[in-house]
């Protein structure tokens, strides 16, 4: 059984403005989504959210999102597949650069917000971020969400030569295929740590999730997105990454 | 002596706007300085620019600027030296990924409008240039403006472990010390063709110019910056492409 | 029988880039729908569009958008309706600003690209439009497009206290509810100038359309649409101009 | 004895980004200088903010600056004057048409950042802002800082016909001539509270402040600027308050 990654979105400062709490949460994950100037960052936040991941030896994941500051890439905008193609470049490209700079190289790509959802529901959107990803080098994984059928992902990932990583969420209920259940729905967000900490534990050791129907979802995931925007959620991550590294 | 090679800012239309006769002017020219999206671009016209370079066989130059889409990278945003280095390399990578697509790579840099003029004044800031180029690549060459004393960029080059450009005009008068006559003066700016021609071919066989004081002015130029904005300029661009084949 | 107006989409140039013939066109409209920094336009060229309406004693109407220079305001981003209504207020003040300082006030709204489509499809959207301006000034017009049933949104106009001015268009063809026909489809542009003549001449004399299906198709409409994009389109214009001016 | 004046410096936040502590601050100042989306706020927060200053019966002024978000407006764009002029009347414009959506309209002008600060060292910048403030409304006031010579400002506000508020600081030191000292020289800043409220009340009764020679400075000021950053800053403002209540 692989290990379970922790990712966790990371660099979401803009400017003068600071979001998340970067410093508290980088001890505990693996994968640092950073933002790429496009739904957050700016170059020097990019450059000091990498030196941050360095310093955890954390990997960096390019994180490219829709351009749209003021809506933190969370609005979809109708673009192409060639726009979209070409703005997971510009952006994967330009996260690369500043690596560079700080000895390392970008891992991974994880859409971000609209783009994420877009991608996972669109057939020609995740394929154009696959030709990017292809594009830019083949031999970085893709992340997108897990779902009980990954093999239409796959085929089409196996199709532009690269590899995927799967995610799941320990804080989400899901439903029997593997989507998640809609926030506006009661139950959609886990909030006890306990409920939390099961979940995590089923994901990492290939157990089935109970769905929302009561039924057995099964997901293979390679990687857990968490969150630290708070206290709470810190210690939520602080308390998945001890029970991970208990099951070593 | 090396052949003198002919640079041109291409890539210069941004979303709907046109801008400039790339297809015009690319089959004479050996490098396409190509904007990042800081002062010109989206990453669509970055990637249309880069396909029509290697159609070409033009090399691709990264052409960053201050971020300043309105005043075209022309007005001087008053930016730290880490500022500037940053956002160096975050254009240099996004305009590298996009080269990728279209299997080439970013072969040399060239700063834009304020930025350019600012890093000649400032060696601050030419510093900063530097330690971007070398972070990202060091064989890529800075382009820089040849002027009469090339030693101490040169100097700070080596110290960055990078190499040199130097760029020259062949339709702008210089002074002795090898800086260009402000547009404000007469004779500024050279319209008659058969003196373009004659400042090219003194500056691609290494014979003196003579500056706006009468005096000899010694440049040594690895290449020749080239506009073809209008059907005059891409006119004078083919004549001076023309003059240097024969010098082979 | 009110007199026809024609109006026209005016100011998009943007920094440096040049677009339309505002210059041509401006002599032959009665309305200049001018972008408003958001999809097109910087305060410079707003100001110098509504100088130049000015001085033809043409009216300045705002022509807001969605936060889109790239996509020119043509894709859709998923904006909520307070949003919506925000962002047409800040356009439309600002245009109104710059109006002062040359003299006049903003006359009309007309949403432009894509926020004019979504408007048009969803109610919601429509009255954060009319919200925004009741709130400015509930005494300036909302121009929308011209159907075959203008009462839902002469409904909606009374319910939020403004004004309607219905535009119909003289070179597209139309449906039998009053929608233009997909330009996907054969037929869907006039490109002979006499037809564009006749279909204008009927709208401004309150004669029936003949729809795509054959059948007639009566538009109420206050102003038609024209474009200035290229010589032959500015000739249409000015053919449109003189064929109204002899109802008169 | 005029009552003195209370501004600070809100709607600071942008898109997802909060800064500041707007809901704090107001109640204790009579002016909030609300930012109008060039280095910060977005029309939503824009909005917000008019309608919290309402709540308070605080008066909106607007706070325009050079387009920079990354640099929040604090890095000088070398513009034109009549770049200034236009950008700062499109972004009066635009907070003045969010103002009437809540009821009330824009009180008074005051750049932020680097156009304040050059446009007090600039006479042709200065020149540019009044001519907005002119055209826009020559009812509103322009603020700009006391210093030990009013003269020269009144002048040039009289030739564009409008009136001007000083402003002046209660924690900074100032020199003879009533520029502040520089923040990297000790004794800048003042930290105490008690010394924070006399320089305050110094002013409010137009007594002489001491500069940093030791020497008297009489400053002229309609108002205090101040900052709501931190809870200790915050207390100082509530503090200023009961200070200035007393005077009454």
């Amino acid at each position: 059984m692989p290990r379970l990654l922790l990712n966790a979105d990371m660099g979401e400062s803009f400017g003068p403005w600071v979001m998340g709490q970067d410093q508290a949460v980088m001890p505990f994950v693996d994968l640092a989504n950073v933002a790429c100037g496009f739904h957050a960052a700016d170059p020097d936040t990019m450059r000091a959210t990498i030196a941050l991941a360095m310093k955890h030896k954390v990997q960096v994941g390019a994180h490219p999102a829709y351009p749209d500051l003021v809506g933190f890439g969370r609005r979809t905008l109708a673009c192409s597949p060639a726009e979209i193609e070409n703005m997971v470049l510009y952006q994967l490209g330009a996260l690369d650069a500043l690596c560079r700079a700080e000895g390392t190289r970008v891992h991974y790509i994880k859409p971000h917000g609209a783009l994420y959802n877009d991608m996972m529901r669109d057939e020609q959107k995740l394929a154009a971020v696959m030709k990017a990803v292809a594009a830019f080098d083949a031999g970085l994984p893709l992340m997108l969400m897990a779902t009980a059928d990954p093999v239409p992902a796959r085929a089409l990932a196996a199709r532009h030569g690269i590899g995927l990583w799967f995610e799941a969420f320990a804080d989400r209920a899901y439903d029997t295929e593997g989507f998640l259940v809609s926030r506006s729905l009661p139950g959609a967000v886990h909030h006890q740590t306990s409920q939390i900490l099961e979940q995590a534990r089923r994901i990492a050791t290939g157990q089935p999730l109970i769905a929302n129907d009561g039924g057995e979802l099964r997901l293979q995931a390679d990687t857990l997105c968490v969150h630290g925007d708070n206290p709470e959620s810190i210690a939520a991550v602080a308390a998945i990454r001890r029970m991970l590294d208990t099951l070593k």
